[in-house]
């Protein structure tokens, strides 16, 4: 178990990373923030600062020796920079995790190597094998390159009439997975997280809404049946501990109603806290920030319970975040922003946070 | 008002310093924090530096400029250090508060002058003075610095037999008040804050348990009738009126029962955030930390509402915090440790708050 005092490396310098060095800071833990972009928020509220490309291996182990343990804010690093750290400390979660979680592919036979549903899927890398994925799965199915998407860049949707060599084009002619389409009711979230120990704890399950490919509001708890829920627990805590995972995890599924009830179906892994999470700052006894930083530290996991019957989170994207002090007057609303330079269309500047007593 | 972004310079770069810059980075304000103490826990979560003497007249003129509003985390600023930053940017609270607070005569005959009550006190510079005093006040009273005095520091009581020369000269022979015995039932203190605008706000009255003269627990609300609660927090709207005061102020009282039921003694006015103020980090929706960035940003209070039945806030007084282990194994409990590298009889290492749902 690391002590207070000791220094958290953390790869990347976004709003993740920020709130990871905040919340670090709360229990007596220092963040060194390693990132390229200069201006990045994170670098505002930590203790040491890198500032040096992901793929730099001088700066990669200068950094990792000034710490006690690295962890990321994004499942995208670059596989020999985390094989550099790993040389010098412990990188939590385990760099396993990334390279199954930067694969579509590699994502949707783990999960359904566990027994856990997963969107009828199939690998395509070229015009003919997407041909006969869309025969198999029907119209209409999405198009998702293997790698390197997030907020819906890298996909596209294969309705009547496109035409699939267009389609795979468009993506780049990279290796893609072709996902049939779930008739869902409802998205939801688990955020829940697992300790050094094996110790695992999930928050409510929580309700997605996404607007653009963006997630646009979350609320917890999810309006699905108690069984549901449990099920969705069980589901995540089956790939993290599958995944010898520590630190915390959220499990992106789809609920579908259908005449045996609800059904659940695992849609993405994201190896670090979410978005999806940020409820928990102001509506749960522990936060999901704090409660990574105890997991990698190795201490003991806080408590998940939510405050008030109700929390929902609200994302604002580029220039929502302009309605800051008209935000900051609504009674009960909790403000978070990024301290981002630029607002930018699309762009994750802030979230606001209300609970219902 | 200022915009996110703005930089907020903190004079004082303890454990207030270090939660108020983590509250304003959640509201997107950067923090400059100003200290001497080269290893100052606040220096770990700022995105700006100053090490340098409080006297340091071009070190201030560097640091106020390069801020947009300056404010402190302790009473004892010297009057010339405000001086020479007010030049620059406005100083918040104004410095009028520290004069006033700094000096307990002029402190008490101020609250006295609103109509408020407080203990008897008297003037006293001298053994006859004391003398006096003591004939009118009557034993037990306490003897007291009129300047630089904080967790029982500067302070003597006079019970039967002490000599009073020697008490005086225990307190090194400089300017005192003697304050008369209050047998107060309980000590409670208000925690407010005052906008720009001149909106107030106050969480809800709290009722505060000190041990060796230093704060030990914190419990909101405090055990009083509501009849007591509102005057109370009618006390301290007085004196931040008064004052034309600008932040969180916190205002000590004691609550003697009698005959008449409950009636309220001012007992100190703190112009800064305050430690019976920590439990709104996790029991309210908005802190005491983020609420004083908000006040002298000149931006719109937040809600003050308390999460769950009941809060309490114990201090982690030295050797205590050495039990965090134990402390984040607790169900419920939310641990701040203050990122000091040196733990001494009597420090304030941590807190740690329960909210009882």
């Amino acid at each position: 178990m690391l002590t207070p005092g000791a220094t958290i490396g953390i790869l990347g310098g976004g709003q993740l990373a920020r709130m990871l060095a905040l919340a670090g800071a709360r229990i007596g833990l220092k963040s060194h923030v390693y990132s390229p972009v200069a201006d990045d928020p994170a670098f505002d509220v930590c203790a040491a600062q890198t500032r040096a490309d992901f793929l730099d291996e001088a700066a990669l182990a200068t950094f990792a020796e000034s710490v006690d343990v690295v962890t990321y804010e994004f499942e995208n690093v670059p596989a020999r920079t985390a094989e550099v750290l790993e040389a010098h400390r412990p990188v939590r979660p385990n760099p396993k995790i990334l390279a199954l979680t930067q694969d579509r592919l590699i994502e949707k036979q783990f999960v359904r190597n566990l027994g856990v549903a997963t969107a009828p899927f199939a690998d395509v890398s070229d015009p003919e094998a997407l041909a006969r994925a869309v025969a198999e799965l029907g119209r209409p199915a999405i198009l998702k390159t293997r790698r390197f998407g997030y907020d819906g860049k890298g996909q596209t949707k294969i309705a009547e009439g496109v035409d699939l060599a267009a389609a795979l084009k468009a993506l780049g002619d990279r290796p893609c997975i072709l996902e049939g389409f779930v008739p869902f009711a409802r998205e939801v979230s688990v955020v829940a997280a697992r300790g050094l120990d094996g110790e695992f704890r999930a928050y409510d399950v929580c309700e997605n809404v996404h607007e653009h490919h963006i997630l646009a509001t979350t609320t917890a708890p999810a309006a699905i049946g108690d069984a549901t829920a449990r099920a969705a627990i069980d589901m995540a805590r089956a790939i993290a501990e599958a995944a010898d995972y520590v630190g915390v995890i959220a499990v992106e599924m789809f609920v579908v109603e259908d005449a045996g009830g609800e059904r659940l179906v695992v849609n993405e892994i994201a190896p670090r806290v979410h978005n999806s999470g940020h409820w928990t700052l102001d509506g749960a006894v522990t936060s999901q920030f704090e409660q990574h930083m105890r997991a990698i530290a190795g201490m003991p996991l806080g408590s998940t319970r939510r405050h008030g019957s109700k929390v929902v989170m609200r994302n604002l994207i580029g220039a929502d975040a302009d309605k800051w002090a008209e935000i900051l007057a609504q009674d009960g609303a909790c403000l978070h922003l990024y301290g981002k330079t630029e607002s930018r269309p699309g762009r994750k500047m802030g979230h606001v946070t209300t609970v219902t007593p």
